[in-house]
Parts: C-alpha cells; sequence; structure tokens
C-alpha cells in the first residue's frame, strides 16, 4: 500500500512501532522492520553506549529502513544525535522538547525527521522547524500526553487539516479497524504502541507483557497532570498517585513521591506494586503476547477486512 | 444507506442528533429527522408540559420518526414516561440511571429503547435489560461523561465486541471523516451533538452558539469529577471548577459552587461568565452556524468523499 508517509519512509505498510522507553530495543525494532513497517528503537531509557549497541544490532538484524526515538529533553541528547549521524541512522522521530533545535542537524546529515506532537498547533510549529512528518498522538495513548487531553478522532482532522506534511495517527490504534478509522480521519499511516509492549521481542518485562494482557477497561488514568501528564496502568503506584492528586497536591510533592528509577522498576524489572507502568487505553482489547510479525499481519489483516465492510454498505449489512 | 440502525430506526440516514438539554427542541429535532436522520428532543431540561408540547410540535413539522431522550435520573420521570406513551413516540434514547427500570414498560407499549453508555461493561447491562441499540459515547463527548475516561476510538470496537445489538457511536464526531472513522470500528450510526448545538434550529442562546463557534483546541475539559464528570468550555464559572479542584476540593465544596440552574443560566440564557456551558472536544473544528438540513448533507456528503478516499487507497494518494 503506497501513501504519502510509506513513500516518505520507504516502508511497505502504513505501520509503525511506537519508540517506547524500557520496551523497544533492537530485537522489537527489527522484526517490525523486517515485517513490512517502520520498527523504532526507542532512545529515552538509553545511556549513549547502549543506543550504539542496539543501532548496530538492528543494522545487523534488518535490511529494511528502521528509526530512533529521541526525546529532545534527554541529559545527553548531543551524543545520542553523534550516533544517529555516524551510524547512518535513515529516520528519527523526535518528541518532547523543541523541533527546532537538533532538525536542522539531521536534516542536513541526510536523515528524515519526524515529530510527535499533541495539538495541531504544535503540528504547524514542527511543519515551520522542517520536519518531514508528524505523529499526532491522542488523549488515550500510553506514556506522556499533551495537557490539551484532544483524542485521537478529535486530534487527527485538525492537524491534518493545519499542515501540509503528511500526518501518522497514534493513540488507542492496536487493531486494523481503528487503523482504518485513523486513516480514514486523513492519517497516512498509523504509529502502534501498546499492542507491540505485549508482543515476544519487546524488552519489558514479562510481568507488564501479563499486566498489559490483563488490563481491562477503565485500567488506565492520565496521573501527575501537574508535572507532566502521563497515562498509567492502575498498581500500588499509581493508586498512590491518584490518592495524592485528590488531595490536591502540589508539582514538589508527586515529583517526591515519584522520585527516580520508577518507570525501569516498573516496566524493565516488573515491579508492578511501586514501579511506574506507562499502556495507553486500548490496553484493554489487548489480550494475548504475539511475535511482533503477526502483530504486524493482524493489523494489516485486519485492516484490510474492515476496509471490504465499507465496500460493502451499499448493500443491507444487517 | 441501510445498516442495522437505520433500519431499526426507520431512518434514511445513519445520522442521530443528539438529544442535548436546553439545546433540542421540536424545532432541532423535527429538522434533522426531514433531513433524513433522526432528530432527537432533550426532555432533560423540560418540565412535564413543556415535553408534550414539543412532542406534539415536532408531530405536527415532520412525518418521519423522531426521538426523546430521557435522563432516567430525572424527578418527574413518570409523567414523561406517560407523556411519550399516549403520545405515540415511536422512540427513546435513555440515559443517566439503570435501564431495567424502565425499558420494560417503554417495550410493551411498542417504542424503540436505546440506551447511552461509557463503557462495554454496562452495554452489556443495557442489553440483557432488552434495549434495541445502545450509544456508546466517548470521552470526548460534552455533557456528562464516564468515570472511565475511555475514549470514542477505544470504546467502540470494545463495545461492538461485547454486545449483539447495533452500536451508535458518540463523541468527537462533527464532519464526515469523524462518521467514516466511527463506522470503521463497527458503529451502524453516528449521534452528533457538538456540531447541532451550533444550528439555526437549535435553542441553545445565540450566546453559547457563537461561543462553540468560536471554541479552539483544548477550550474544553472535563470537569466536577468528584460529582458527576462533566465536558465544560472554559469560561469564569470552569475556571473556578478548575482552581477549586486543582486544591483538591470535596463533593461539597464542587456542588456549592455548582448550585442550580447553572447550565440554564449558560447554555439558554446566554450568560457566558456564570453559566455552565456543556460542549464537546471536536467544538475546536466548527466554526460557522448552519441549519439543520445544511450539517445533515454535509456530513452526508462528506462521509461520502472519505469512503470514496478509501476506495482510492490501492494507487498513491501522494
Amino acid at each position: 500500500m503506497k501513501t504519502r508517509v510509506t513513500n516518505l519512509l520507504g516502508i511497505k505498510l502504513p505501520i509503525i512501532q511506537a519508540g517506547m522507553i524500557w520496551c523497544s530495543g533492537w530485537e522489537l525494532a527489527s522484526a517490525v522492520s523486517n515485517a513490512g513497517g517502520l520498527g523504532i528503537i526507542g532512545a529515552g531509557s538509553m545511556y549513549p553506549e547502549i543506543l550504539v549497541q542496539h543501532i548496530e544490532s538492528c543494522q545487523k538484524a534488518t535490511d529494511a529502513p528502521f528509526a530512533v526515538n529521541l526525546p529532545l529533553l534527554y541529559p545527553a541528547i548531543e551524543q545520542h544525535i553523534e550516533s544517529i549521524i555516524r551510524l547512518k541512522v535513515p529516520i528519527v522521530f523526535t518528541s518532547a522538547g523543541n523541533p527546532k533545535t537538533w532538525t536542522p542537524a539531521l536534516k542536513a546529515a541526510g536523515i528524515t525527521v519526524v515529530h510527535v506532537v499533541s495539538s495541531a498547533k504544535f503540528a504547524k510549529k514542527a511543519e515551520a522547524a522542517g520536519v518531514d512528518a508528524i505523529v499526532a498522538e491522542g488523549f488515550e495513548a500510553g506514556g506522556h500526553n499533551g495537557r490539551e487531553e484532544t483524542t485521537t478522532l478529535c486530534l487527527i482532522p485538525a492537524v491534518v487539516d493545519a499542515v501540509n506534511i503528511p500526518v501518522i495517527a497514534a493513540g488507542g490504534i492496536a487493531d486494523g479497524r481503528a487503523m482504518l478509522a485513523a486513516m480514514s480521519l486523513g492519517a497516512q499511516a498509523v504509529q502502534v504502541g501498546s499492542r507491540f509492549v505485549a508482543s515476544n521481542e519487546s524488552s519489558a518485562h514479562l510481568n507488564f507483557k501479563n499486566a498489559v494482557v490483563q488490563a481491562k477497561e477503565g485500567a488506565t488514568h492520565l496521573g501527575l497532570k501537574k508535572l507532566v501528564p502521563v497515562r498509567l496502568l492502575d498498581n500500588p503506584f499509581a493508586q498512590q498517585v491518584r490518592a495524592l492528586e485528590l488531595e490536591g497536591a502540589d508539582a514538589n510533592q508527586l515529583g517526591t513521591l515519584l522520585g527516580h528509577g520508577r518507570s525501569k522498576k516498573g516496566m524493565f524489572q516488573g515491579n508492578l506494586e511501586e514501579g511506574e507502568l506507562e499502556i495507553g487505553q486500548i490496553s484493554a482489547i489487548i489480550d494475548e503476547i504475539l511475535p511482533a510479525k503477526e502483530i504486524v499481519e493482524n493489523l494489516w489483516a485486519e485492516f484490510k477486512n474492515a476496509r471490504k465492510q465499507i465496500l460493502s454498505w451499499h448493500v443491507l449489512n444487517s
């Protein structure tokens, strides 16, 4: 399937695996890229030398394009940028920061740059900064989240109307029906996170993968809003956050509770009581751990099937 | 277009106008029904004798099916039910309450019953109570809202998978792209609220209609969560709510601030400072007041156009 995004990134299917801290190393990224989508290494939880290892391993494991996700507020950002350019990573997804700062350097090195936003306002700023495409991520997404709380259904048409560069939809997409829905709204590809957390190749701890599979409707909430809003799976830590917030706790108190290393403890080390577990609302309908290749194949098959349903609508479908 | 919902309700287009307090009287309901959709009289803000007048006026204004929306917690519910049965209203949309209580009486009178929910769990309960269809309404919707905060994109597939009766999608739908997206997820029709608030026939005060047209991205937030969560347009009242909530105010304090008559003051009397203004996130992309007929026609034309785009995807669409 050809869309503006498959053309831009040189991929077969308009399916992109989100770059997620603690969950998406080279094993997942290369598996998704080998399956025809775009795999992304999540650099936000990697020391500079670890990112280099993951890039090199990914290059050995696939000949297809892959990307690195780079949170722009990362403390050792210069080292990450240097490695990405030196190792000729073809595509970078940037997030959490100002796209003006690093886009020119990445573009000058021949790298395709995609920036993640949660509003049409920031989509326009990213376009002005020279990025090649936008990921527009809705309120239902796992992890860090916009203050406007705009959902994917409301966000995608607003962003599509606001910019001329192609838009990738993220947040709430774990099956082919949602993929078709996002593309009906004008997205040229989808970015899928939670579904790939529960994959064989994800570097998430098995305890966390199992928790994602077991998550039911209403099991995630946006928390830490006075710090940086983040969608968390309910667990004893998230309940502590909630209790504090209901009492009106300020950013300092929340920061003290959060401390350091909570996300590693939860998602990578599997401590389901004390760890921070970042996952999307759509975890409610994810019910098994699958190989990444099968996830891509399922998305594609379901998408084609949903499209056929739409084509059949001129006849009675009761 | 034939879907399970158009068949059930006897309408031409799978477009349903939401029954909204202070905004949807007989003028709006009959205009939508005459345009081929389903118009709904919002009984939640009407005294019993007022509802009777609206039903009778609607019957004079249209030969097409129309419905009444009935919040089941309404204090004089018995009188509303009696009027609906006596005047042979063909369809009732119930919300905000237990569908077990009144569904049997309405069904016994030959009335089609549709119940509004915000979770798959309550969709199953409504199905078990004998309703004919479900409206599944996501987090982005205006007015009262579910505690799980599940967005339309995540909610619709979950509800479609949970029940056998047909599902109508609500929340975030104001144009034909979103209509196609909702139906890609498995919905058999859409319910549209905010877009019809800003219609000529809406009984909303012109000040409120203008405020909806001017609303930008991020202009609504879910508030009063410790009472009943409700999506409000930001205004001085909503800012007061927010400030109290950030301080950890309890339900009593919020109830005291809310007082009585706030929604009438805002939406019907046009007091944009002190009134409660209930509207959906999608108000951000609504930019003019239109006749209801034109809104229905636009939705339908945009839907068909979006569907054509999907059909064209086998070729390059850059």
